[in-house]
């Protein structure tokens, strides 16, 4: 077989639709956060979850030292936060300022008004190319009260709507 | 921190949108497909993604010995085909009947009338409890013609339609 390109495959790629979350952290190495959509569900047995996080983001080291992370998948409503985390600003102060966070154990931050938290111990970090592969152990869950999700899809945030033509059954 | 039980991490999980693709394989021992909800994009450097297989699948070993694998990405309207291959059959002539198919060079199955099916060299697997995390370096590609995608949500098919709110910018 032949090999894609970077672009064939961004270009493939966006027509994956995934759910947006903003990944927090905090710990020995100080608190942080960013928007990731490359996060999916493991394994049950122990309840576990990986997120893809790029290696040269001034945070990597940050998250890999605290060893502990926050999966806080979004709400439809919360695109703004999710462009802060995402790049809009680099000022950690004010990506946490723009939204309002309650507490894991430890510290660990949970955005309010989000879908679901998250808190996680990571059991291993793996890098390939670009990006860490982070598995974390998922040892709390707080819920927030939101019910519909923010997606990506088309290089565009979309909502999903609770008026989503279910067709399950 | 203490630990989730196996029912909170679902029913949080269950919260969390996913596309839903199809995996197929081909090769050495022989052909086989599932439905997944847990793959993501890893990097693009190079192109990769992973996908989570349950182990206890009698279809794992499978996956492994052939070295490769297809992830087609589901339209809206493949909601039929995606349950033959989450287990509504077992015969896997029935579940392939269902469909029409491409093929990637060495025999891979591509589905037709999905959105898009990316041919992967499996570069690792990686055992985590219950699951085997798939890494696959993505090879080929293949665009069907498809939008929009199939979409699962609190544990039911949604689709995902051309009239989703976008509010980017």
């Amino acid at each position: 077989m032949t090999t894609v390109s970077k672009t064939a495959f961004r270009d493939a790629m966006a027509k994956v639709t995934a759910p947006v979350s903003i990944i927090t952290t905090n710990g020995v190495s100080g608190r942080g956060g960013f928007t990731a959509t490359s996060i999916c569900s493991v394994t049950d047995e122990p309840p576990t979850l990986l997120v893809c996080m790029n290696v040269s983001s001034s945070q990597a080291q940050r998250f890999v030292e605290n060893g502990q992370f926050v999966v806080n998948v979004l709400a439809h409503d919360q695109q703004k936060i999710a462009e802060l985390f995402a790049g809009r600003t680099k000022d950690m102060d004010e990506r946490f300022a723009a939204g309002s966070w309650s507490s894991f154990e430890g510290g660990l931050p949970a955005l309010d008004h989000s879908i679901v938290s998250f808190a996680c111990a990571t059991s291993d970090v793996r890098r390939v190319g670009t990006h860490n592969i982070m598995l974390g152990e998922v040892k709390d869950i707080m819920w927030h009260g939101a019910e519909h999700g923010l997606l990506y899809f088309d290089r565009a945030y979309v909502r999903q709507m609770a008026g989503l033509d279910s067709f399950g059954g």
